[in-house]
């Protein structure tokens, strides 16, 4: 599990940082010739930014609590094809704001719940299986899987991708769930090495789903390696 | 070389693994959903799936000969950007069947034969030569690599790029051989540090190519680190 | 600090090697076939070639001032998504040129180059900060960067892509210069984890933005990891 230490450094920008080379970062005053070039909302001149070597689905999760915490929209959440020589992503997501506060506090609600969201990801050399839910998925969730907003969702990762195809046949046959969508290396990922499942539904069906998928997936990828482990403490 | 020590997990859905993190499955009755957000094709209700971090010529080349031994058809191959670090592809491969006993052969024949297969894999630290050949392509070779079916056909790959144009070089120089596609960074690749090129013809010209290829490769793979040894033992 | 060793292989097609695992490679007659599926334009019958696994603005400043010396052209720059297991790019680069020692002069000018272009890049476990300046930009520039020919130009690079948010935001704001482009993981990278800002204008403008950039990179990079040490000798 890659735990961050927590350091300091003096400047403004910096919120801090967490798991998974995760760093997070505010501009109170963004330059217009930037605000250009990226593209983003005249209307927000603070951006909070949450980015991160190892992880996309996590940040995205802690995000999605983030912004309905706090007077901020999500602007965008970019893949990287990363995880340092993992199977997986990295991620850039930006968090628009009319004050530096609310930007700030986003950024910060967002690094405290990662603490949470990397509870379901269970690693081995081999690959990794990630599982995450929301009783509630908000404007994160949305923007980056297309989940419907105030529904139960859930989302379940299983790499080398192989293993992904399997744990969704497996949550979509443990219980009544809609399925939102698919990503694979050549379609909705970076070509990173994953099968990813969206659900959505009713919360007890979908956490029963992501429970399936999770004991075959940790079982399959076993197969490869060591025993998975968690990296922090799992939530579902 | 990395080598998977056999594992079994007692899951129906588990067939074996092999080398470069590479998992062999089956699902006997694909569900409904998944099939729809898989794009399968309905005749098919069962399918086998291999999938490995490390490797995409070496497995596709073994589903080749489990095509050609089974009654199962490619219906999809997918190139991760990964192996682990390294410079090439993983991936993912689906077959369909009518029957879970032909999409298991499938796997199993796949996994058997990957031994041989990445068998002209040749690498160091600083990255990979890969040569393929079979007599006769099949199925598999014509869904990735454009291959006309039935005919000898070769691949050679060179770690970093630079090093597969030379030998793409090499290879077309040394023998009368048809050059059928080329894949770099930019243009056929995910992104993968590899200069790939296939070729067809005479199934003489097409082994005397790849050996020339393999030579001079090895060579130049030598001058950026040790002695490019190769996986298993070579075949071509 | 990835430094090769120089080694040699009695190739006429081999020129060296140099850091990031970067090697240097002519072909004096390329071979019809090849020239076409490669689409290189006809009147060169010479390539010079230079790939790396890590790095990719090294190689293009570099390679931009082997074009200003040489009687060569700029034919590609392709951006692989490498760095074993880093968060950048490796690259193949190719010259063309109607005699192969200018091609071959090309590739000695780029890797005797590298170790200079090198000396703005900062590392540590947990990614990158990477500063380029040119006094006057020329082809490779032109064409890898949209860089205006003949005009100072700069390029900096954070890595996780979040720093490069607020690098980019500090040196706009350090100086007056022209922002020519922004590229981040889903957008301008091979889905790298980086974001990285083009700057032109007058050179000490240009300058003073890069240092006041690094000055921010580095220490924010900090935060994850050890003290981000130079690959080689800072030049900027």
């Amino acid at each position: 599990a890659p735990k961050a230490t927590p350091k300091f450094c003096g400047m403004t920008e910096f919120v801090g940082t967490g798991i998974g080379d995760t760093i997070g970062l505010v501009i109170a005053n963004v330059d217009p010739s930037l605000h250009e070039v990226m593209k983003l909302d005249k209307k927000y001149r603070s951006i909070g930014i949450i980015g991160a070597r190892t992880g996309a689905g996590p940040q995205i999760m802690a995000a999605d609590e983030a912004v309905k915490a706090t007077n901020t929209e999500i602007i965008s959440v970019e893949l990287a094809r990363d995880t340092k020589g993992g199977a997986g992503h990295g991620c850039l997501i930006i968090f628009g704001a009319e004050d530096v506060s609310d930007a700030r506090r986003a950024v910060e609600v967002t690094l405290k719940e990662l603490e949470r969201t990397f509870g379901d990801v269970y690693a081995n050399d081999a690959g990794h299986i990630e599982l995450q839910y929301t009783a509630r998925a908000s404007y994160a969730c949305e923007k980056a899987f297309g989940a419907p907003v105030g529904k139960a969702f859930g989302l379940m990762v299983g790499a080398p991708a192989a293993i992904g195809v399997i744990i969704a046949d497996t949550a979509i046959k443990a219980a009544n769930v809609d399925v939102i969508g698919y990503a694979s290396p050549a379609g909705g990922t970076s070509y990173s090495n994953e099968v990813i499942l969206f659900i959505s539904g009713d919360s007890g069906a979908v956490r029963q789903s992501l429970i399936a998928a999770k004991e075959v997936g940790v079982k399959l990828l076993g197969t490869l390696g060591g025993e998975p482990a968690p990296v922090t403490v799992p939530y579902i």
